[in-house]
């Protein structure tokens, strides 16, 4: 199932859509994933099962669709007045989110959904505000796949395989590859 | 549910584990995923659903079980007479079979594991071996946890999260990072 988006703000379609996703992020915050369901989900947004399951397909597609709406970022990248700066705050708040639990079940999620690519575009998005902000200023700035690469791609991997996130010196390590 | 090692090769418990884990890989081979169920591998292999319940506690923990033992290497790194030639025949077989769809299926199989950082552990074996290949040669080598970083984690990021999986000479291009 597609993310849905575009939808015309405030039309029933997107009331339909907020309150199916407020109703899956509450009952998420509240309970056991493995025990939030379609029609809890329908019964707790005052929508019938089969309009959730026309609308994304069922429930993983959903659980998809939320987790990618949640990491829409809501600001722009901290500016700090210097490129490694910005980077460096960037880094250290997405290995914060992403270690949590909810960020966890967020990326499990994500993969799920039919446009898990959907997720490098908004971290590549974010870093990209970063290096426009610095490119007038004479500074070689680094590739935006290479700050992908080396520091989201061990952030989010440490996190799913490893038995520990990465340390903060490891990041900042890996900044300074990035940067060289 | 914890990864079942060290059972004794031939008893009566390694033949139902074998016979379960055969099952699985058949049924992933020839149905849609989301249609293999506990019941079905049971029949498949000659087992109770119980007797898979009370093993390996639901599906996914199966799952992530036979995707573990399949993520096991069955041989040693090829051994090109170099370093750099080393990690790059590693580097690309490892691409080459998470690239696949079973690959892509494996890792999320094996996050829902218990112990996804075995995963890791598994990787940095292989890598290690290479290392030590090269230890008394006078090189400098790189740290296992940067080839980790810089050459598994986008392999693996980019696979799971973005529209294309790493071409060969992005992959080539971290390796010389890694090395440098």
């Amino acid at each position: 199932m597609a993310i849905k988006e575009g939808l015309r703000p405030g039309g029933r379609s997107a009331r339909v859509q907020e309150s199916v996703h407020r109703a899956t992020r509450e009952l998420l915050e509240e309970q056991e994933r493995a025990s939030v369901t379609v029609p809890l989900i329908a019964a707790r947004a005052g929508v019938t099962p089969s309009t959730i399951y026309r609308r994304w397909g069922d429930l993983s597609a959903l659980l998809a669709d939320v987790a990618l709406a949640r990491m829409r970022p809501d600001s722009e990248p901290l500016n700090t007045g210097s490129l490694r700066g910005d980077i460096r705050a960037w880094a250290e708040q997405y290995l914060d989110e992403m270690s949590s639990e909810p960020g966890r079940n967020m990326m499990r999620d994500v993969q799920c959904s039919q446009a898990p690519g959907y997720c490098v575009a908004i971290l590549g998005g974010q870093l990209q505000i970063i290096l426009d902000r610095y490119q007038d200023n004479g500074e070689v700035l680094p590739r935006l796949d290479h700050l992908l690469n080396l520091i989201a791609a061990p952030t989010v991997f440490r996190i799913l395989f490893s038995n520990a996130p990465l340390q903060i010196e490891e990041l900042h390590e890996l900044i300074e590859v990035a940067l060289r």
